[in-house]
């Protein structure tokens, strides 16, 4: 059984190693949020997905909830020290693969071709795709002003109330290579359980990419990123409330309209109306069990 | 009393110190080599600017030699596992520069520039200038073929004698700005006990230089990098033994032909002759103090 995943980073990254685990990883394909990518101390970071790499590889700091365990931060500190910026938090191991990664985009490689090749070289069966080669950013209007995604996120701590996201670049940007064929060879497709605005948003602000869901012959599933009502992390709960007009699986099924057959919600948030099939089970991922679990009963949703 | 220094990198370094320690750190130029900048990992590295920079800042690791106290190389390592080059050794602290550097360069600034604002940073009152902002790379040609300086000198561990020198991009080098008003508007102009071949050389090779050397109204003093025939660290002895034909105070001499009017020589290559004054000291800098004796005695000879 095939499956492709949209994914943003923490969240998503969680769900994607228990899809992993609960098929042949080699039949899984990853398509990851790009929007957020930026550019600090001349290197091209991917944060989303570095956190799907990373948590596939075994290298995320779990208790952290992003970047590399075992991290060290002196290259930032003394870059500082040179009047470099240091809101974004780059350690010296997470550095090691941004150095990697922007030597091979300067060299012209596309962002799939050098994320292909980070993914072999830790050895990974799996597939991590860019949504898109193409500059594609995310920018959030707020009522202090518009920023871009990792300024608001990092620098301000995400504080600003959102009224609207702009996707930079989505109308022309097209699919990676490889997206679209393992969209329409995928058994299921599956929406990881990721910030419907800002992370899996910019997935699907590509128009061949939606395009492909629009016209799927199979059934997609997405998972609710809430538990009842409130996120787990982040600010989607703010940002459904604000931009969505609400939290409950209704709310959430309708930043999907028309893309996802059903929705796997918490049971904390059930039971509820909403305009898609709802699937109602566990959906925190405190471990892998409970990532493979949920991505079981995705995987069966999308069979049904 | 102002002081214009010709500049390799680890010994020239400790040289400076002790020069900078001699006299109004403000009244002190020092011209740097950069015939071993190198581009790693996408980085621009500028080895013996750095290592002056580092030595002056009180920031080098003295028992290494080289890079910055206190060193830990995780970035590295991780690079190397995405497939990135670890060839040279980049620290995580010393990254922090090259990546401040390497950003500015790429925004347009100038090198000299750049490193005018890393000396302000580090709270030095010296000037330090790289021999010019143009591209001017050092290759050594060796019987087992031409190297690029830090393939030859770190990948290969200076292991293949050299035939001869090649410094690419000198001809059309200019000096770097401020470099000849330092010169014209010195007291003395001193040449470190430094590599004549790649240290100095690369600088006496900026025509600029060369000829602002060639026409100087004060004396030019150079300080032998070599005790007893020998060099304390690095291949000069080799060299000056291959390509000049001997080790003596008089070989040392030859390469610095109509731009030095006297040779600082340890005492242990005494008594001598030389085509230019001999000035007897001792050279071993293995702290500051003897590094600013012997700055002293090289001020003392140009001021003679």
């Amino acid at each position: 059984m095939k499956a492709a995943l949209l994914s943003g980073g923490v969240g998503g990254a969680r769900f994607a190693r228990g899809l992993v685990a609960a098929l042949d990883p080699g039949d899984v394909t990853i398509v990851g949020n790009v929007g957020d990518d930026v550019e600090i101390l001349g290197l091209h970071v991917s944060p989303d997905l570095d956190s799907i790499l990373y948590t596939l590889a075994g290298l995320s700091d779990e208790e952290r909830g992003w970047g590399r365990a075992g991290e060290t931060w002196n290259a930032l500190a003394a870059a500082g020290r040179w009047g470099g910026e240091e809101w974004f938090r780059l350690g010296d191991l997470d550095l090691g693969l941004h150095l990697v990664r922007t030597q091979a985009l300067r060299g012209g490689g596309p962002l799939s071709e050098v994320t292909a090749d980070l993914v072999r070289r830790a050895g990974l069966a799996v597939r991590i795709l860019p949504a898109t080669d193409d500059r594609l950013r995310t920018h959030v209007v707020t009522p202090a002003g518009t920023f871009s995604f990792q300024h608001w996120f990092v620098a301000r701590g995400h504080r600003d109330e959102v009224d609207a996201v702009e996707l930079e670049g989505a109308d022309a940007a097209r699919p990676a290579p490889g997206v679209l064929e393992a969209l329409e060879s995928a058994d299921a497709i599956l929406v990881a359980p990721s910030n419907p605005f800002v992370s899996v948003g910019p997935i699907l602000a590509v128009p061949g990419i939606r395009a492909a869901l629009e016209s799927r012959r199979i059934r997609c599933v997405a998972v609710s990123p809430l538990i009842g009502g409130a996120a787990v992390k982040g600010p989607a709960d703010r940002m459904l409330a604000r931009m969505a007009g609400g939290t409950t699986p209704a709310h959430v099924a309708r930043c999907y309209e028309g893309l996802v057959d059903a929705l796997v919600i918490d049971s904390a948030d059930a039971p509820a109306d909403a305009p898609v099939e709802l699937v109602v089970t566990t959906t925190l991922m405190d471990d892998l069990d409970a990532s493979r679990r949920l991505a079981e009963v995705a995987l069966e949703a999308a069979c049904a």
